[in-house]
């Protein structure tokens, strides 16, 4: 399912790169430009944390929807800069598979960063 | 591919949730809590707007790592409370499935967060 | 000057505590709750990481702007919980005087959070 | 006292600007260059949101902490660019004074941001 729900999303993002802002929310979002675009991902990281404390009390409906929306204006970035979700999810199939210490591998990543 | 490395993923943070955390840094994100897990949320999604900001002068390796550290991140963020990856994708699957106007329910689903 | 900005800003945010919604934006964020608010700090923190790293290209004006965005929306959240400025200022006093070693108690502030 | 503290913090500032990194917090930060501050910023940010959604149940200490590092970090961010607090209270300042309307003028400034 995982590759279909991407690649079709990949497709509707390529395809919406440069159509008409004013019919297209992507495509507004590319003609704002990439500042705009990265205060989205500040903005969905924030709710994103927010909707995680607020689980407990009041369910994860939020929390999928906020985390859903934090990993598609990730998805509009990485288009914005003539990328996309395969070379993400080359990098941590790297971390995967670098070595039979999978989780340290990713721990690398992560420690780098 | 991407079925496999989510799944793959997803098989390792399941199996890593109870591993001493000693041993694992998955697991050690685990006991430290909700909150050290979400401080790395908003560390990273700070770190992939500061690498998208340097793409430009200085490529996008760092971006890719530091978008696949925030994914990375947010399925540990998943996993603690119960949550996987799929929730998420069907979540945006939703959006594209809706109805024919797929990209308004994207945005619909981004403006209401 | 500090002290009247800060005293005066402290002086408007308790009178628009309580303000109709409809007429003070204090009181529309107080309303909207202490997530709106802090979805607020979010944002303005992004903005501000932004306007700094475009400061070399496009002068300092804009991150001026978003500081001041960013220290006005940490007040309201203050407010929000019963608390000011004089506390923030209290504690960053605190760092300076606790002994000779001014900066390596500012630092310990900082390494603890 | 405001003054006092804002006006200690910019001359400790300015002092350890172009100490040694080994033996200054701040030298280091300086060191370590504009995105290492900038991180601090988000983190910092991430923490305060973090210690104000649980000031209910584990009290306001942790947040008068945070908001202290935020806005020191921040303080660090304006000196590594040749600005200080003081453009800041300026900036809030004009909002206070540019009319009667004191908010909304303020409004105006966190609107546009």
């Amino acid at each position: 399912m995982s590759t279909d729900v991407l690649a079709e999303l990949d497709d509707l993002l390529r395809a919406r790169r440069n159509a008409s802002a004013d019919e297209s929310y992507v495509a507004s979002l590319h003609s704002k430009g990439l500042d705009k675009i990265l205060e989205k991902i500040g903005e969905e990281a924030t709710e994103t944390i927010l909707a995680a404390k607020n689980a407990a009390s009041e369910g994860s409906k939020s929390l999928v929807h906020e985390t859903a929306d934090l990993w598609f204006h990730s998805l509009v970035m990485l288009s914005h800069l003539g990328l996309d979700y395969r070379d993400v999810l080359k990098e941590l199939e790297g971390r995967l598979h670098t070595s039979g210490h999978a989780e340290k591998a990713a721990r690398g990543g992560a420690g780098v960063s």
